[in-house]
């Protein structure tokens, strides 16, 4: 455990207060920048009439479906306020903020995916057009980069501003507060990743199925009814729930951080936390600013040279915001302390170790999923012996990168508490918000892939678009399905970080929640060991479950409402005249009121197994097995993240190789055989693998919530193992019902004979 | 931690060493049985010349490579047995035991192997031939089921006197000498796994890819070159590999029984985990005499009967036993614990425990792999809109049932460890003692798979069979594949039962070491708080990546010499002329060498991976962090193993759902789709899943027998950061040199145009 200094001394000097209210402004700023971008963004030309009508088609078709998940998640939002009160605190005062900062959070959340997908579903108009145009590449590419950072300053300038704020408010129980902010941040991404993951990858899976294999007519023909469903899901999934995504791994990040930084230095430690990752908001505007397309390099490089001068540019500032801000001698927090080290190089050090490991998970993910390298070249190949191959070789090239991208990010948590010495805890965190310090360009970097898509969606279906800009638009969608792939990397390197992070201060939690019962230190070193038991181990092996049943939760989940997809396709084939021949246009709408739908309905089970499952585990089974749990989920969910983005990743571009007329070029069976492995690795990617990310938050930051309140009910006067069993049985029933619902709409489905198939009326 | 009973007391009365000498008697009469069984299967008919013909072809092939695996495996068991000496050990006469007993274990694993695939060759020509006789259904599976229950005697046999022995021989000393046995058997039978696991997937997706994809010919058509390699595999894979490791299983659990049995009881405690399996020696006579098939009903049917009556009568025997020869109370260790319950009690719970799970894990396996439940017939309904989709349903049927499955078994072992109150990971054991009883009957089920699918090839591959002769085959063949996966379920269960009693015996065997080194309390103290920390969750990381990497490796190895065996194919089928018309034989043998030489080359990484990763983290990283590798590993393997065993468990039987007239039928687009969903599933379900199992227990073994070498290196007089960093580094170094190698071979291959691509010259 991480050594205290004047933990109890919990007041900002007013140097402090002013360094908090810097970066609060800094935070503000950020948001001004953004709107700029966005205005710019929308000044471009928005192409012919027709294209103008298709991108209407799909903004009101992600703006309904996301009108309908806040519905949604309003009702759960608010009984999550409630249940908040229940938990322990310090006082009311700490119970009121921590409940309304998670609904600040939450609200937070859900305005990043809002309006990232408000902005995309613009911006691809406008990207289609600029290609048009003369010199369009570098129009187009400007225009989607920038979008790009309109939304990262949005995502950067709202987390720093929210944790600024509480700083600001609470200081010395800001930490509490700060956990609320954190899981409604967590918790309404988490959701919006599975909802938009679903939607996103059912619309595209349905679609595919019946126009490509069945009808064999080519994607984004408009004669398919699931077009557009299709467009509206890259919208919802891509654009809403990464953007929520990445700004809940900010927040969270940055809220373990600011816990562990008062743990270990008092308010002092909320400081520099906030430093970081203001330095952060300038390097992302530089970042933005700088990346121009050269006619002569790939986007790729593009973009890539633009992150590294922005974290080189982080490195320096933040070296130098250590040696400014911190002391360089623990002595003066004592005199015992002076042989602890120094703590601006540690922080400096480990801020490093964040920034580097993003470096180097980008070289990671763009060497297993760019189209240049072995691994794709070498699933491309296996499409000459067939889809069974190609999707063997998928697999093995996640595996081994997932191995590899694990081992760099436990190198990176390891450097940093091995180097942290005395603030070994706060070491890891430090290196989170170097990591931090990308999340601008990255974000930037993300929502280019899905404009990119939606753009070149637009040109097909409008048909407006000519071949040089069609060239134009497909060079852009590859790049984007790397930059895809290297995002949803560096968000699971933040999950770890701030898991573990997080994990320790589950750990702190129940060390304050034992002195607060005056446990002594023999009740303390008892408790303690009963963690270290097959308690602990049946625990790991829960949370490693739980990982994998979500995964096969959300899998399952495509499948099902891509069967609905289909069905209703089909119908529309079969019942409306003259769709085949272009005279009658499908009924979209339709298509996208029925994805809406099940989507919604089937997010619930993978969400209420998030939040239930730790409570069952803790109340159930103890802190130990908790503990285990939440190692267990985190080791297991990092691995199976990065495997299942990185071979969808691959099968996706081996796809686009044999596009490019490799191995028999589009049309030959090797194109056939790689359709199937792009198709499995569409929800592989899509949806199970991103949920992923806010899914070991969400648990982490449940785990710590109740960690007071399991103690209390296990020592101590309140001990009472009747209350812990009761808890976790309604825990574990509420689990099982959802499940059950789940499993019985699918036999419903599978039962049905084909023909009577029809989709059920949509409300 | 458990408590300690008389732990000084390490000296066995007269009357135990009665009841060992009476266990060791029994052992070798299960030998005497098996050989009776042995016999009865050669005296039966062995059909007409052409299948004898066939037969010896496989026999000849299935020894020829398992000699030369043997040689390749000696020369790591010499230096393993040379590694052993350096270990720390308390006098030489445990230092030579343990080595010594490593090498029988080693010896005994291969045996038995090698065993259950000479009985296997042979037996599979005597079901084809009894499959033409009257009453032919009734004889066949009577054979089948026979030759099972001889290498299931054989299997629990040589365990049981092995374990015996070592108790009468060195009774004290007999843990540490135990470890050696247990190791052995566990890194023979991993290396068998995996060396197997290759050659049959390999030679059966080589064979299938060329010949049914490519050629359009049947399975197992003699005009294919890979068709005899095909049919090797099989007994290389599922019969010696299988049994190997189901011996292995055995043996590492009743050792692990017996460490934590001495640690509670002392030399006493010796006695009752002997008692127990012997009385399965005799359950499982029982329940190989009784297994009849009837005419009126299916053959998975009559073996779960015979299952479930043994698994009944062993539970009886063993709550008799547990009274007989267990106190009821634990005052008689002194009146301090006179509360602490009653070991009877105790002892009769924790086995019935193991033995409900035993028949839980049949039933889950059953459901979820079985063509006539929910899951399969979901999957084969997935065909209807292709591969991707089937690929889909089975990875969400294998995570479901993984979960299922893995909740399970970690209730049992909370269960068990709750009811063990003082003696609580003794109980742990206990209930794995009380899966073993099952073990005789479940090798029997087990073996009947690969004989039934040999007897079919062969009967395929001579045309000597009419058509009644071939259903009765294909029928046993399908029984074969669901009694397959349930075997898996059960050896996985096996696994975490002794890897739970082993992680407890590690951190035992620290606690030990450290008192040795002389360590006050609050030294161990603080060396016990390193161990929680974010170290530890770092190992549980590489714990759960080194289990991915494993699945990776293999899956690739199989990909790898998969790819051998096509261009060996195809080049047969290009250069010999004939073949297709019938006139010419293929070279069999010259495949047969490819897929030898390909698997035992490949089965080195995977190997040096679990010999070395614990090595690695343990010496790097500390004690702490390979606590939680452990525990990482355990979980994720087990959820890894189960997944896939059984996604590729239903695919199999989703693929017989068509060929049984359903979705289509044979020669269906349905069919193509879950031909793709059979081909990725085998090397899931024959190569990397049932591997996991034996790897478990090497990196659970490798870490109790290195555990006193890194505290004598980590605290005290010996302390070294310098020695432990060399040992990690070199152990790196192992590992990264044999990545990079086999890395090497797959750049090789996949650079190589196709037309070139000429399997390299066999030695």
């Amino acid at each position: 455990m991480s050594r205290q200094f004047l933990a109890e001394g919990l007041k900002l000097s007013g140097g402090d207060y002013a360094i908090a209210g810097v970066v609060a402004v800094v935070a503000l700023i950020a948001l001004v920048i953004g709107y700029f971008l966005l205005k710019e963004v929308l000044a471009t030309g928005q192409g012919t009439a027709k294209m103008q009508d298709i991108a209407k088609a799909v903004q009101e078709g992600a703006a309904a479906y996301l009108k309908r998940q806040r519905n949604t998640l309003s009702i759960f939002g608010v009984v999550v306020f409630v249940l908040l009160f229940a938990l322990p605190a310090d006082d009311w005062n700490e119970r009121i903020g921590r409940s309304i900062f998670f609904l600040i959070g939450a609200a937070f959340s859900f305005t990043i995916g809002y309006t990232g997908m408000w902005l995309a579903t613009r911006a691809n108009l406008r990207v289609a057009a600029a290609s048009r145009e003369q010199g369009g590449r570098e129009k187009a590419m400007r225009i989607a980069f920038r979008t790009g950072g309109a939304v990262g300053m949005f995502t950067v300038g709202l987390g720093l501003f929210g944790a600024a704020v509480v700083v600001l408010a609470y200081t010395g129980q800001a930490p509490k507060v700060l956990e609320g902010f954190g899981f409604g941040a967590a918790l309404i991404a988490m959701f919006m990743r599975v909802g938009g993951g679903i939607f996103t990858k059912a619309a595209d899976v349905g679609a595919d199925l019946v126009g490509k294999v069945e009808q064999n007519i080519p994607e984004d023909d408009p004669r398919n009814a699931a077009t557009i469903a299709d467009n509206v899901g890259d919208n919802v999934g891509d654009c809403a729930g990464m953007a929520a995504d990445l700004f809940e791994s900010y927040a969270v990040m940055l809220v373990a951080a600011l816990i562990l930084g008062s743990t270990a230095f008092g308010a002092s430690g909320l400081i520099f936390p906030l430093i970081v990752p203001a330095i952060g908001v300038i390097t992302a505007v530089i970042g933005v600013y700088i990346t121009r397309a050269r006619s002569n390099e790939g986007g790729l490089v593009t973009i890539n040279r633009s992150f590294y001068i922005s974290a080189i540019i982080s490195a320096v500032l933040c070296s130098v915001a250590a040696f400014v801000f911190l002391p360089t001698t623990f002595a003066e927090f004592g005199q015992e302390y002076a042989n602890d080290g120094n703590p601006a190089v540690i922080a400096t050090v480990a801020v490093i170790i964040g920034i580097v490991l993003a470096g180097l998970i980008l070289r990671l993910t763009g060497y297993y999923t760019g189209t240049e390298h072995g691994p794709v070249k070498n699933v491309g190949k296996t499409s000459e012996t067939g889809a069974a191959t190609v999707i063997l070789s998928g697999i093995s090239v996640g595996f081994e990168s997932a191995v590899y991208t694990a081992i760099v990010i436990g190198a990176a948590v390891f450097g940093a508490y091995l180097l942290g010495g005395a603030i070994a805890l706060f070491a890891v965190a430090l290196a989170g918000t170097g990591l931090l310090t990308t999340v601008g360009v990255v974000v930037a970097m993300d929502t280019f892939g899905p404009v990119s898509d939606n753009a070149q969606g637009i040109a097909e279906m409008s048909g407006d678009v000519d071949e040089a800009a069609a060239q134009t638009l497909t060079e852009l969608d590859a790049v984007g399905n790397t930059t895809k792939a290297i995002t949803k990397g560096i968000a699971i390197a933040t999950a770890v970080l701030a898991a573990t992070a997080l994990f320790g201060s589950y750990q702190d939690s129940i060390t304050k929640a034992l002195s607060g019962i005056g446990a002594n230190a023999g009740g303390v070193k008892s408790f303690i060991d009963t963690i270290v038991s097959p308690n602990t181990l049946v625990g790991v092996m829960i949370g490693a479950a739980v990982v994998f049943m979500f995964s096969g939760l959300a899998v399952n989940a495509v499948s099902r409402a891509a069967g609905a997809v289909v069905y209703e396709v089909r119908r529309q084939f079969r019942e409306i005249a003259g769709i085949m021949e272009g005279t009658t246009r499908p009924e979209y709408g339709k298509v996208v009121d029925i994805v809406t739908r099940d989507s919604l309905r089937e997010l619930a089970t993978p969400g209420l197994l998030a939040v239930f499952a730790p409570i069952a585990v803790g109340f159930g089974l103890g802190t130990g097995a908790l503990a285990g749990y939440l190692a267990g989920a985190i080791a297991t969910g990092t691995l199976m993240a990065i495997f299942l983005a990185n071979s969808g990743g691959a099968w996706d571009n081996a796809k686009k190789l044999v596009e490019d007329g490799n191995h028999g070029g589009k049309g030959s069976e090797a194109h056939a055989a790689t359709v199937i492995g792009d198709t499995v690795g569409d929800p592989f990617k899509d949806t199970a693998g991103p949920a992923i990310n806010p899914l070991i938050k969400v648990m982490n930051l449940v785990s710590v919530l109740i960690a007071p309140a399991i103690v209390q009910f296990s020592v101590g006067p309140d001990a009472s193992f009747g209350v812990r069993l009761a808890i976790a049985l309604v825990a574990v029933l509420v689990i099982v019902v959802a499940v059950v619902v789940s499993k019985r709409r699918s036999t419903v489905i599978a039962d049905t004979p084909a023909e009577k198939q029809e989709p059920a009326k949509t409300a």
